[in-house]
């Protein structure tokens, strides 16, 4: 699914940068290029890339349709021909398909509103991919969205986050009994329904307004890589957050013969309809609003000033889903490692798409296949892993992560015990921006690779470039302290990991280090039948260069965590940059602090919260981080297998000493407790997600005792540490 | 002029707010009204104010028109009316009035572009208000325009600042021998020109987007407050922030008989057409530009993405002038001091108006009519000010602050020897919220002032809410320093003065400590046909309440001025405001040296300047401003007239010690060395203002010889303060 490219940017500037004095010198980690990975990297081609994005994406293929089954079997056969042994693992998971959907404006005047794309706007580009039946996508809807038919009065609701909800409160507007009409951006869709059906809204209408992806951004398509009048997000409305995967096995395995949820049951789907329309058709609702002015904040970007409603707009909306337990497909290749072949280092990607998914997510799979030629390039010259190699190939992303979840589900056990690292790769490529998140372990082995991979048309190293925007990003973001000692000082780092796509279940159910990467640009046809072949022919990659990048880097990436023998985990900039991330948390409350309250609003005062002992463990994790770091390089050097041994697993347990079996608050699959997706953001990463949560809910206790648990693992984290410099 | 809202609200956060460490209790220099000032409280009525507005915006009247000859009667027979002495006074000054302006789009469609308002629209309202002769406005033009023809292709340059023009160079587009189209917003648009013509440019169009002041902001008129799309914006295109006033007598007085530039010798004109123009003509020719997509934060509010050109659209533009010399009329009216006649407090409002004025600025008029009442009924009940009140009703402020800059100038000695105070009001009303400028020794006057005048519709004081709105500011704006000894607190401060009114020639020429301030709220039709009586009677202040608020603010702190025994300026507070703008320049320059310099780019690099100096001669200030006030509270208690002729002589020269006689770097008019209005802002104000010069230039050598040139004014503000507190 993976989030768009204008929450990416601000997501970048907002979280991707952090103040680390110590800058780690990625380049000594390991010194040179080896045979085998100048082999591999002299194998994927932006040809071969083309050609596969090509075949991948002739037609629709929504997870549990025969169209998805029929590019499960593609990718499986090319695993093959690259020498690979694969396999395809079905599951039979909760799904919907749309079986009618309507929306009609229903007064002032009466109108049918549009719930497929316009055709006509790809007639030119139809002649130069090959055939894609658009006719043969589905008309607008949402997966996990609920059957229903509901009819009224319209609220719109801006992004439909609890604060623009807090302020329609202040405004003295319900949504009681109302449709409301949310724009996209900001928090995961399913959070956006879930927070108007918290609020007695009956049905929730989801667009793409303008000003987020569509003119006010760019040329739109076919005239640039923008979204059109009559372009539709489609999209999962599962309360990510919550807990992903299939929501009728949530937190088991989808497994044969598991216990299953009725629809009823399930605690992460919405009960009430939604749909996703376009900015032609709500502009025709939206015109027709009265009520106040909305906040100026919430004004997009349609030629009219926007009116919160409700009256003088109602619609009528129905929507009925064939939904029941559906077969999709994960295709996983393995090599097997020589010398631990129990250790698994995995590298997933999604295949499923709401369209064509020339971008999302195909361009990944067309990079993926690329580095399995690659993998079958090297080991025929002879090269195998130490490691084990699994490249996955996920189904059913789209509805919730579901294809990576149950598998890592199924396979927990093993994972804990035996996973190195997962690389993912879900959207690949919409421009030529290198974009990389993930633990803060694997930093220097990402830095070192993304230096290793020339930037094949902006010159120098995709590494170096991804350091120059990240210091651009930094310098505008990171306050400047008059008073301080001294002025902070860049030091690169990878962003956290949210969610969106399926590193989610390995970081943050299993404590696997994890990691995400892509290459963007404009792109505003995300999830619209617009995402194709032609785009990406046009404006995501003409040429192809950054699909053959991708690979690259990827490649490198695994084939360095399967064969170091040290594995190159490096714990100098993790306190770092977790302190980085809690200093924004400081910075927070004490901004919340500075309002004085209003005693007589009965609203609570803000917390004044205590984070000396989470500093305090911050402290000792980067002093046992540092060395660490020393011991490994030293055991590197030293050659004794049996020292490299215990340093290893010293080093790969550190990650799942920061889990808490109990998880966060509410929300025990999440275990991980210095990261997690924003309980109510779903795509924006929460570091110390608890501890926002607590300030969020101004509560000092909540904040005393998360700030413990935290305090606890952190020590795990730091013993593991000790452990591995001893 | 006045600029309008949504710069005004941007200024307040940006630069409204400091956090001086040091508050003062402004309950403390008065601590009761007094009867005179509850007799003059008692006066102003929202419904003379509402007569007052009818019958001052019956017509348009432009400065130089018959018609603004006879609206400087009826302020003139009013202020007899009320009983005081009033004369008119003549100046001929150098002034445009349009007599044939033309704009055809000629690519790639021929069209007529429209430089008139849409007629129709008022219908509705004016019924309600007297006969407004629309027809009677002069069409589309710029006060101090060029006339001339320009025909050519479009480039499309955003605001038109420095910046922008910098981006475009960037893009390898050229301006030169082509007509640019500029949003209004950011800077005065006289610099805009300036921008342009400086570049090659053969004519420039001027526009208001809808993201600026359109729909975007919220209703357009006449379904709310903010502009049409036929709405045109007038106004100068002088070089305001090289010297103001009449452009034929740069510097000195438009006496009879004085020396006269000629147009072609005048130096602050545009030599190059210009033209003002509507959004939904503006829409005709963007819609048909070419070239590269624009920067993202260059997109405006119209439904396209907006493309810089050049080509296909090309205009023809045709503007012939009416110019030479025509008399204005200055009205004063003087009330005469009983103690220290000599000495004078000035209140100033311009009355002339690109239109109805209603907003701007009869909307000032109508309160300075109802000070004047005030203070007739005063003096007839016995009072009589200890110093002379001056009431001061400007002629051509729109031209580029003509009137009040050529009575200055005239005076300038007189004012220079005794002028305490000058306390301006443009627009007086708009909406609610209260914004105040001025030096910050009148800080303490200011609050407690606006603290004893109630707020008619919000409760509370209108300073109780001033300071609220400070303090919300203030804590967006200001950093959080985690690593200082302890967080920033909030003090309320008077915004620092820019320019765009009347208060220019008496602060930044003659260093009187002056004073703005108005009502603000939702606007959007500046200096169009729409700013009329009917507006302010929907929108703007349907009751009239804020207009009589404002009344007795600004007459209060007069009298406070006039009558106080120890004049109402304290200085405790200076140093630490200087002290904020400082550190604004300090983390700009530290935000600059942070980015690195692509050393091949022939850039040069930012300057690492050093600020200790100004922050010493700082320190020494605000000791010796602390010092004063002690003395200046003690010698009010003591009663001793000889003391406290010394210690006023001595407060009042402070101001006048800023002031350096060789005046800023290029521009020697404006001779304040610690504010000014920016030189390529005009309307925003810079502090130190050539520190920010040098830093913009990289000039280390002039940033140390201006650091030496204030340090050396700051230390004789300092020497007039401890002689004050001796």
């Amino acid at each position: 699914m993976k989030r768009v490219l204008f929450l990416v940017c601000v997501l970048a500037i907002e979280e991707g940068v952090g103040a680390s004095p110590a800058v780690v010198d990625a380049q000594a980690l390991s010194p040179a290029i080896s045979p085998a990975e100048q082999l591999f990297l002299a194998t994927p081609t932006p040809d071969r890339a083309r050609r596969w994005l090509q075949a991948l994406t002739a037609e629709p293929h929504v997870a549990g349709t025969p169209a998805e089954k029929k590019v499960a079997e593609y990718v499986l056969a090319r695993f093959k021909e690259f020498g690979l042994s694969a396999e395809m693992v079905r599951y039979d998971v909760f799904l919907n398909h749309p079986k009618h959907v309507s929306l009609k404006l229903t007064s002032p005047v009466q109108e049918e509103l549009k719930l497929r794309e316009d055709e006509a706007i790809d007639d030119a580009s139809r002649r130069a991919w090959p055939p894609g039946p658009s006719a043969a996508m589905f008309p607008a809807f949402h997966g996990y969205g609920a059957s229903g038919a509901a009819e009224g009065e319209i609220v719109y609701v801006n992004y439909g986050s609890p604060a623009d909800f807090a302020r329609l409160e202040g405004m003295g507007i319900s949504v009681a009994g109302k449709i409301t009409i949310v724009r996209y951006g900001g928090a995961f869709r399913g959070l956006k329904v879930k927070e108007s059906q918290d609020r007695g809204a009956v049905g929730v209408i989801i667009y793409s307004d303008p000003a987020d992806d569509g003119y006010m951004r760019g040329d739109v398509y076919p005239d640039g890589p923008m979204r059109p009048a009559s372009a539709i997000q489609r999209g999962s409305v599962l309360f990510l957050s919550h807990v992903p995967g299939d929501p009728s096995t949530p937190g088991w395995p989808s497994t044969t013969g598991a216990k299953r949820l009725t629809r009823e049951q399930m605690t992460n789907v919405p009960k009430i309809p939604s749909l996703p329309i376009a900015y032609a058709e709500a502009e025709k609702i939206l015109r027709r609003l009265g009520g106040p002015r909305v906040p100026d904040d919430w004004q997009g970007g349609l030629p009219f000033s926007y009116h919160v409603g409700p009256g003088a707009a109602r619609v009528a909306m129905d929507v009925q889903m064939d939904e029941g337990l559906k077969p999709i497909y994960n295709v996983i290749a393995r090599i097997k490692g020589s010398v631990e072949p129990d250790k698994l280092v995995i590298l997933g990607n999604h295949r499923d798409a709401w369209n064509h998914g020339a971008v999302d997510p195909n361009s990944g799979t067309a990079a993926q296949l690329e580095v399995a030629r690659g993998f079958g390039a090297a080991l025929k010259s002879g090269w195998t892993p130490k490691r084990t190699i699994i490249i996955a190939s996920w189904d059913a992303e789209e509805y919730g992560l579901v294809g990576s979840t149950e598998w890592a589900e199924e396979h927990a056990a093993d994972l804990s015990n035996n996973a190195i690292a997962y690389l993912n790769c879900d959207v690949a490529v919409t421009g030529p921006n290198l974009g990389m998140s993930g633990v803060p372990s694997l930093f220097a082995l990402a830095l070192q690779a993304a230096r290793d991979v020339p930037d094949p048309k902006l010159g120098g190293s995709i590494g170096a470039g991804w350091e120059s925007r990240q210091r651009a990003a930094w310098n505008m973001a990171t306050p400047i302290e008059l008073n301080a000692q001294q002025d902070a000082q860049f030091a690169p780092r990878l962003s956290p990991l949210g969610s969106g796509s399926d590193y989610t279940a390995f970081i943050d159910h299993l404590g696997v280090p994890s990691f995400d990467f892509g290459f963007s640009g404009g792109y505003g046809v995300y999830h619209s039948v617009y995402d194709n072949f032609h785009w990406m022919q046009k404006y995501g990659d003409p040429e192809f260069l950054y699909h053959a990048a991708a690979a690259k880097l990827w490649g490198l990436m695994a084939m360095r965590l399967a064969s170091a023998d040290v594995v190159p985990l490096r714990f100098g900039t993790y306190a770092n940059d977790l302190q980085a991330d809690l200093d924004s948390l400081r910075r927070d409350a004490l901004r919340r602090a500075r309002t004085p309250v209003d005693a007589s609003s009965g609203a609570k005062p803000p917390i004044t919260p205590d984070f000396s002992e989470v500093l305090g463990a911050l402290q000792e994790l980067r002093t046992a981080g540092e060395s660490a770091d020393r011991t490994a390089d030293a055991g590197l050097k030293s050659g004794d297998a049996a020292r490299i041994r215990r340093i290893n697993e010293a080093l790969v347990d550190v990650e799942r000493a920061f889990l808490d079996t109990k998880g966060l608050p509410n929300r025990p699959w999440f275990r991980h407790l210095l990261i997690a997706p924003g309980l109510t953001t779903g795509y924006a990463p929460w570091p110390f997600p608890a501890l926002q949560e607590a300030l969020d809910a101004k509560d000092a206790a909540m904040f005393s005792a998360q700030s413990k648990r935290i305090v606890a693992v952190l020590r795990a984290g730091t013993e593991r540490l000790r452990t591995a410099a001893k």
